[in-house]
């Protein structure tokens, strides 16, 4: 793994540092020897690397010394570094219908806090913008960072968000559509922030700590009033192109002309739309045994099968992840892989998201922390700077 | 655009002879003056280049002369020369239930042969792989095209095909499952021969001669008794994680528990399984004008609709194409997009299909282009080649 070496551009020390931090992002704490053998570099490069990302403070010296190092001089424990994941912060936010969610992690993509607001669906962009504010302050209130430890912020959002962060549409809340998302909200950090539809990050999330670490290939369903999708693809995350794939909330209209709002309805008349409340009601009464709550139940899952069933014929992905209400139906899944048996030619592997209410905070959370990976590990293609 | 000078080695000459043959690629006729301007290499070098071309026999010096050139001196014309396109063929070959039709190419990509044969639906595997090859060779012997001209053969099957070439699931066709049909063809070629499932090739040809030429992102969907569909996402074409994507021959079982065979009925009772020439009865009536031949093709055209709407759902595609039987259906066109319209965030543009029936086996040809393309004009990365 050798570096640039020699020469004493700003582009040189950029690849020399970023190998190092390279060595050290596993959490591993190194001495200046063996961070030589991982990368390449001399000794006095090595000890140049270090100073300077002690003082940017990326890097710490650790005091834990005595280890299991022979080579170094009695009398003179050798030096040893960690990366410093604690240097910065990333935050993701999950704004919901009903619930805002925030999660902080470090830049190590440790987890380190959380908070969440409950919200009234019909609550006007303003409003909910400012539940969101109060939720990320109490977030790093409680765990104690300062705002300007934000590295980076990723924000997830029903519907469709253009690359600027803008929602072109989103029928789900009151004055959502058209809401320049990523400028409101960027003016309450310095740090840049990211707009991305929420299921899309729910599948990000899955990628990183959920059900589908180490597929390429993923469908993920968030189910609910408003269902949605995100997939990968050959390990890109499929947008569409016009930002809109997955967004499967009309997928159920195709020969069953029934919204979940009948299909869960236990009285003959439909539930309120989007009344998340009753909706818990009937999946609490199915799961104590309630038999015309379990037939409720029984219909969503039927839509659910559809919509699942659909995206797989399209879109053939190594593993379905199934999210949002229907995270906790175990019970759906015996159905749901019969009739994927059925109709497909190919049977993906089906899986309960196990991430509860996170997933799309931590999509969010991830979005941001590859921008800041891409900052510290990242060695451009520039061939000339290996003087 | 200068190129590789000085040295002699062989991977200098390739090279060299590539970035000639790009110049020449498009058709155009020049002399060594133009060739200098075109790829930066020396009189001496470009002529050694054309020299080695002319003897592989991929450049042919024309004899048109007497153009605008003024340049060339007086009584002694400069020398001219272009590609030359029929050095090499490739043939596309699109082995359908009902048909069987071979289209034949040379290296410019222009289509200078066709064939086709129909076939029994229950015909024997070894029967329609023999009928395949007395189409080849009818193609073939028509257009007076030797079999050692040819650079490579692109196959189009329905089902699922494997990178090595096997047919891993095909209910289509009687014996075809577990077919090594890229072996067994491959033993009448001693040119590479790629075999591709039939829509996705479709997709391919649509892309190359058809409605979707300049698009990256492309829904193409066959309408027929077991319909399929290809897509392009991001100018790839996406097979799925084990080659079953598109493959929606169940989807219109969801929700709707009806098949082409009722669909098409004028009878009340289903038409014969996979029945074309009682299918194109019902199509020519109903264009005809008989009501009822006109409410079964309504019912196919929802049918159709139902299909494209969860596709379009799923993947959010620029452009959709319509193929198989419905490309004629100009009529499926404004209820398509009424529908489409009222269940999609965002809307694709519709097009039928107007490549005939010889979307496959262009595609089939694009397929087998491609590879050929890469052997006359790819530069691989040899950054040591430049000495």
């Amino acid at each position: 793994m050798a570096q640039a070496t020699g020469g004493d551009s700003s582009v040189v020390r950029r690849i020399n540092s970023a190998a190092t931090l390279r060595a050290l992002r596993g959490g591993e704490v190194l001495t200046v020897t063996a961070l030589m053998e991982a990368t390449g570099l001399s000794r006095p490069t090595v000890e140049g690397v270090v100073d300077g990302l002690l003082a940017e403070g990326l890097v710490v010296e650790t005091t834990t010394a005595e280890g299991e190092d022979g080579s170094r001089p009695r009398g003179r424990p050798a030096r040893r570094f960690r990366f410093h994941a604690e240097a910065g912060h990333l935050l993701g936010i999950d704004v919901g219908v009903h619930r805002i969610r925030v999660v902080l992690a470090d830049l190590g993509g440790t987890i380190i806090g959380r908070a969440a607001r409950t919200v009234e669906e019909g609550c006007e962009a303003e409003d909910r913008l400012e539940r969101v504010r109060a939720t990320v302050s109490e977030t790093l209130r409680r765990a104690q960072v300062s705002r300007n430890s934000l590295w980076g912020v990723g924000v997830g959002t029903p519907g469709i968000v253009d690359t600027e962060g803008v929602v072109t549409l989103s029928s789900a809340m009151p004055g959502w559509t058209g809401l320049d998302l990523g400028g409101r909200l960027g003016r309450s950090f310095s740090c840049p922030v990211q707009v991305e539809n929420d299921a899309n990050l729910a599948a990000i999330g899955e990628r990183w700590k959920g059900v589908a670490v180490g597929s390429d290939d993923i469908v993920y369903v968030m189910a609910g009033l408003s269902p949605g999708a995100g997939s990968f693809i050959n390990g890109r995350l499929h947008r569409g192109f016009g930002g809109a794939a997955g967004e499967i909330g009309a997928l159920h209209l195709l020969g069953r002309q029934v919204t979940p709002e009948n299909l869960l309805s236990t009285t003959g008349t439909p539930l309120p739309p989007l009344d998340e409340a009753a909706v818990g009601e009937v999946f609490r009464h199915a799961a104590e045994g309630d038999r015309t709550a379990g037939e409720a139940v029984d219909r969503f899952v039927q839509r659910l099968i559809h919509d699942v069933t659909a995206l797989v014929l399209a879109l053939d992905p190594e593993i379905v992840v199934i999210g949002g209400w229907a995270a906790g139906l175990a019970d759906a899944v015996p159905p749901l892989t019969a009739e994927l048996q059925r109709l497909c030619l190919r049977m993906p592997r089906v899986e309960l998201s196990a991430l509860g209410g996170d997933g799309v905070a931590l999509g969010a959370v991830r979005v941001a922390l590859d921008r800041a990976e891409h900052r510290l590990f990242a060695v451009e293609h520039t061939g000339s700077a290996r003087a």
